[in-house]
């Protein structure tokens, strides 16, 4: 066969990592901390058994969903982003800045087609969300891991990295990170949007998390600090929708948006239509907020059972964070212990979660002591079983 | 904002062409033969209807339809494609070399991701279906034609330009071919799949139109004759399902289909559960059957009605293919018309037709008196009309 291109060799690792973690999905005898899906109880069943009977009927929506569509995305699903999620967000668009994609990820994607070339660096956070490590992998691009405390990036490292690396983006998911549930405060959002101005340099704002918050105040985006365009929203429908319908959306400059288009011309002609006509359906008949709710409080009530519960059960001089919203929770173990390794065991007990050390990007022996644990998938009383048996296999090793 | 990468540049002219394609897709009183819609009285609105109806209201299928899915597909979408559309086309392939991708498209994509070095050589048909072109740029391939003559490439200069060039890939529509409507013969299929094996190079059979047939015998794939799986097979779901559900499936080697996954994974992660889930269930059902006779009966007629027509409207001296299935009739007009220039004329009369100029790839002063005609969108009545008008256009020019 013939020779493959050099991105196969570059994206090898990443790869077989995301391999191994989108094939350990599917069993169901395992309670899965380790995954990032929403729960069963939260996906919208219902509500598009009822859109989707009425939809299929009427001769012209029916089509609509069924046939070709415009690569930009449903004129509707852009104005129920522009009105529902970017305005209540602090930014002002309209629905020329908002790019219908298939699945979030696909605006990293999109971008980079646009932006990179070989050996182009973008720095990202330490840890970093994989699966974008491995989208930057397969454009050969060098993703430079800037330093994180515990309100996010820290800004001087990120503008000596710029001076440094003159880097074409800064990717970055600023709410309820994946995987540390962090959040970025608003006076380092405004930074950033302004450090992405003053040297030319691409903001790459992740933000699927954003819209299930389950305690605190809101914060702007980073978008809405932006004054002169360099900032890309990439967001999704995963969380607050459905996964499997791959709905996400970017939002940027005008200029820029028609550039995204072209690559997603080259990539797949546009997001499924019948997809898109059932999502803008959910918030053109009203059923967005009440569903929001619903969510939000079954997620809320499963990460205060999830934190209780570490704290109960797992050994003295573990660390976690408190997200306010999101799916992760992350977890430093103490008396290095390692998580990798003892993951086999875990799962041994039909448990799983994520090790963390594989997200640490470019950096070694970092992070060994590491997790990330999912709390909206598993139902209560699984929650409650898994972390104690998890505490228990954990104190027992320390011993 | 920071420099674009170097394929922008390489893509300009083919994406600004893909651009007016889509974005003249949308007016309703034009009566249009120039894109590559299936009829909306194709589409299984119905079907589709009565599956959701059902399938939305079980909860584990519910819940598959709605959640993350994995990587290569639905298992019995892929058991689908395997028993019901490869085995009649005397293709051996088990599910895991089926992985499902969101359009036809993705594939060439997904390949590209794999081989595509920038300046790597793509031979590819003359004309060639230029959205493929398009994705080519994008990955900085140089595209070159081969020579075509009434049944398809011509094996002699697609060798000899496999000496001249090593190219990586060739691209081929041997069935009904996009744009001409021509289809190879079985020699050269069997010509062509020993040649990828022989010069090691990738035979990509591009072949979306192939179940759609109205006449003639059916031929056997290329792949039927690959013995060391260098030809890969790209399809879809477009014409005989529904083009707005995004689904399509590649067939290959299970090494290169782990590769195609890779990318697919760093892509879109899966395709969208809801389409796969409605699209199995469409045939496990045993609703395709019956559905495929009535649309292969439906563009029959229509593409009867269009010979009949050109025969009778278009000037003296016009050649046209005959093509016996799919869904393009290819025109050439005599007395040194212009089909390019004419359009104009013929959108003011609402009648939209596409020009064959551009799809020439590498070639100039070439096909600028060719057009693609897409019989199988429009009613009978409006093909009627449309042809008659477009013969007294092109006959008042002649004079």
């Amino acid at each position: 066969m013939p020779a493959y291109a050099n991105r196969v060799k570059n994206m090898q690792d990443s790869a077989l990592y995301m391999r191994g973690l989108f094939g350990g999905m599917t069993n169901p005898d395992i309670i899965s901390f380790g995954g990032g899906a929403p729960a069963p109880q939260a996906l919208p069943a219902d509500i598009l058994h009822s859109i989707a009977n009425e939809v299929l009927k009427s001769d012209a929506r029916g089509c609509e969903a069924l046939q070709y569509s415009n690569t930009m995305g449903l004129k509707d699903l852009r104005q129920a982003v522009v009105s529902e999620l970017l305005a209540p967000s602090g930014v002002e668009a309209d629905v020329d800045n908002v790019l219908i994609v298939t699945g979030g990820l696909e605006t990293m994607n999109l971008l980079c087609q646009v932006y990179i070339n070989p050996g182009d660096v973008i720095l990202v956070e330490s840890p970093a969300f994989i699966h974008c490590i491995d989208i930057f992998n397969m454009f050969e691009a060098k993703s430079i891991p800037c330093e994180c405390d515990d309100i996010g990036l820290v800004m001087e490292d990120v503008e000596a990295k710029i001076k440094q690396y003159q880097p074409k983006i800064i990717y970055t998911v600023p709410t309820f990170h994946n995987p540390t549930g962090k959040t970025l405060t608003t006076e380092r959002r405004k930074r950033l949007a302004e450090l992405g101005s003053e040297y030319d340099v691409i903001i790459l704002e992740d933000d699927p998390y954003r819209d299930i918050r389950y305690s605190g105040e809101t914060l702007p985006t980073i978008k809405s600090f932006d004054k002169t365009g360099h900032t890309v929203m990439a967001n999704s429908f995963s969380k607050m929708f459905s996964p499997g319908s791959r709905l996400g959306y970017a939002v940027a400059r005008k200029d820029l948006i028609l550039l995204l288009m072209d690559a997603k011309i080259a990539t797949n002609s546009h997001t499924s239509s019948l997809d898109q006509v059932l999502c803008a359906e959910f918030f053109k008949r009203g059923y967005y907020r009440d569903h929001h709710q619903k969510i939000c409080d079954l997620y809320r009530q499963r990460r205060d059972i999830m934190l209780e519960c570490i704290d109960k059960y797992f050994p003295q001089g573990t660390k976690r964070t408190y997200p306010d919203g999101g799916f992760y929770i992350w977890v430093e173990l103490p008396g290095g212990l390692d998580s990798g390794q003892l993951l086999a065991e875990a799962e041994k007990k039909n448990i799983s979660y994520l090790a963390g050390e594989s997200w640490f990007v470019g950096e070694k022996n970092v992070g060994s002591n590491t997790m990330r644990l999912n709390f909206a998938n598993a139902k209560e009383e699984n929650i409650r079983y898994g972390i104690k048996t998890l505490g228990q296999l954990f104190t027992e090793k320390l011993k």
